[in-house]
């Protein structure tokens, strides 16, 4: 039988979940694909602590050569994430004729360009399944099951720690400091969960889905990306009572001959299957032209999940080389539909709407009277209980306005002497 | 550019949409995939009616010979469904040396053992993605994109008419001949559904299902089905009442080492993304082992939906064939911890029970009675509205129970003076 070898640079959790099936499924997989995926050897800056998987210590290196070097190796697989070493590893691994697996979504998403340049010219290609949405196929299904649609749009909840966040928030009736307290002692967040409360990991995910689906690299900068973190309890009620949930959406919607590309808190209509996506779950929407509207949803994490869609990316990878020919990327055509990315003043949006503002009479009037001068209609309001507090919440949902006229009116009425606290907006998409 | 020949078997919905598709994304397929699929012939009985794709005309003939015969086309697409003449069709085209892609669930779901059988020993290979859920890419998913996993369960709602005509009864309040009406007019059910409504097509596409998670062809006999036709709209707003929908679900559950292999109306949980699927749209819901519960969920028919499952598995050809070699299938292995067909007799289940009873003390305490013998505990009863009518319905939901004592149970209570109509018995899944 044939034969593939594989080094590993990185034997963390998803690391070790990768060994684990590759070799507790080894006689499953040759049976299926009729190669063997060996190990040749695994390289970690720690070789000493335990893991849930029993290697032979020949196999253990903590040199990057021992794979580099190694021209019997086929195949390197990174999972040490982050941006530098990862990098130079996939650069060097390309160079010297190997393939590439790689879970590193920060990395793809900030020099994809370049590294799929890279691999093109070496002949190699870079595999990675496991960036977006972990063991489910999403990848596969963008690039090979949908191959010949073109895309309207990507809706996806890509980010499992402030998915669960905000779906303990709903659940529970808690605060965000809360929910995020509840979530880092459950193993859902990290000591630092900058990254993902913030959106940043969300637009990481989103720029390989627009890869996919439109053929292009967006830089970071050019995605709009608001977190979490300035979520209250009471904006989740609100969302709860006019029948939405509140969920971090990374989106990229095509508005003619333009692209907008966002992530942000957003309303979702209860009855739309996204709102009912929990806890560290992903899922990712998209409408695709001959397809249609479709979802794909699973757990966003874990360790076996993400290791399911490494392997899954060996075996593509083992059928490619015993093809005996490199098969072809199945590369992204840029849709030429597509001129231009939408700048965010240009967004427009329903928005859900909290001010914070004196509990005297005209206070309704001076705020719709501000938001009237920029052309914003107003669909409904609510004011709040009367309570004792100095100020009283008024929710309003306003029809679809631009962004830019929305923070040049809200910027005034947040000035405003009536006004006791920064007013909150959060987008209402209508999927 | 290299040149694949591609013979249509069936110019009808599907075979129209794949005709367009690939005339109208020539540049870009090709660009992605550096091949050209060519279309050499079509064949359909009727090649005078208009079509809304306009081709020339020598590419149209009535002689499937014209296909067949021609040694330069490579590859069989079969979109005229039915078992006869399709299997004599595909079974010719295998041994012409041509590999075949079909739609075709019921040819696959009988003959499917015996085809890929073939298949295997001509070396030529049967794809097959537009079958289930139309341009869901699950069939690739499941081969593929999962390919390290073993499976638990299957839930799927796989019959877009049967899901339009509950979420239509459940939507407007209507009775079942109602809601098939309505989806007759609107095209979304077939002159005759008996084959949609009574679950037939849902036990073909389940049994595709199973081959693909569990590596083993159930034979259809082996199918436990209940169609929809006898649901009410009372049994609809019960299970409303109760915090349940009702979902004609296709399942295949591993229970210790047998497999249950079944398809009925279910209660399924609310808060299920599975109740949220509603009309023609289709869901499967897997349980895999590494990678986790996922769903994939999209339009479950459509002309360009299934053409775009087609034109994938065209796409999938040409890489394998561009390769030089035959891509191995990525065999299913048989699931070797599974060792029988759980008996009907022997599943046991949550129900929803509806009785009609006469009106009058003591009905409750003998329908109980019968079940307690049986040793059926019930977990909850409501007696509903005490009508001018005769018989008032008695709503239950009893604890698990093994069907045979149930049966038996329903059989006995139906027959006593007080009960006044066949009870209704739906099993309710605890996904």
């Amino acid at each position: 039988m044939k034969k593939i070898n594989v080094g590993i640079i990185g034997f963390g959790n998803v690391g070790s979940g990768v060994v684990r099936i590759l070799r507790e499924r080894r006689t499953m997989l040759s049976g299926k694909i009729g190669t063997q995926i060996n190990i040749k050897k695994i390289v970690d800056a720690n070789i000493t602590t335990k893991r849930n998987v029993s290697v032979e210590k020949c196999l253990l290196s903590k040199k990057v050569s021992d794979i580099l070097d190694d021209p019997q190796i086929d195949v390197v697989v990174e999972l040490i994430g982050g941006i530098h070493p990862s990098k130079e590893f996939i650069c060097e691994a390309l160079k010297k004729g190997k393939h590439v697996v790689t879970a590193n979504k920060a990395l793809l998403a900030q020099h994809g360009k370049e590294l799929f340049a890279l691999a093109q010219d070496c002949g190699k290609r870079i595999y990675f399944e496991a960036s977006v949405g972990a063991g489910i196929p999403i990848i596969k299904s963008l690039r090979e099951g949908l191959v010949a649609n073109k895309f309207n749009s990507i809706f996806g909840i890509v980010n499992g720690t402030s998915n669960y966040v905000l779906s303990s928030m709903s659940g529970k009736n808690c605060s965000f400091s809360e929910a995020l307290r509840e979530a880092k002692q459950k193993g859902f967040a990290e000591k630092d969960p900058t990254f993902d409360i913030e959106g940043i990991d969300s637009a990481h995910k989103l720029i390989i889905l627009i890869f996919l689906c439109f053929g292009k690299f967006v830089d970071m900068s050019e995605v709009f990306i608001e977190g979490i973190s300035s979520i209250s309890i009471s904006d989740i009620n609100y969302a709860k009572e006019l029948g939405f949930s509140i969920k971090l959406l990374a989106i990229a919607k095509r508005e003619g001959d333009s692209l907008e590309v966002r992530v942000h808190p957003t309303f979702v209509r209860d009855s739309h299957m996204l709102a009912s996506v929990d806890g560290v779950f992903n899922a990712i929407y998209v409408s695709s032209d001959l397809a249609g509207d479709l979802l794909f949803y699973g757990p966003g994490a874990g360790q076996l999940s993400a290791a399911s869609a490494v392997v899954s990316d060996l075996v593509d990878l083992t059928q490619d080389l015993k093809a005996g020919m490199f098969r072809p990327t199945l590369n992204s055509i840029q849709d030429a539909s597509i001129k231009k990315l939408r700048k965010i003043n240009e967004f427009e949006s329903r928005y859900y709407i909290r001010f914070s503002a004196l509990d005297k009479p005209g206070v309704l009037a001076t705020i719709s009277g501000v938001l009237s001068k920029f052309g914003i209609s107003i669909a409904s309001v609510t004011q709040k209980q009367r309570a004792k507090a100095k100020s009283v919440p008024i929710v309003m949902v306003i029809h679809e306005a631009r962004e830019k006229n929305l923070r040049q009116a809200l910027e005034i009425i947040d000035r405003l002497n009536i006004i006791k606290e920064k007013s909150v907006a959060i987008r209402i998409e209508d999927i």
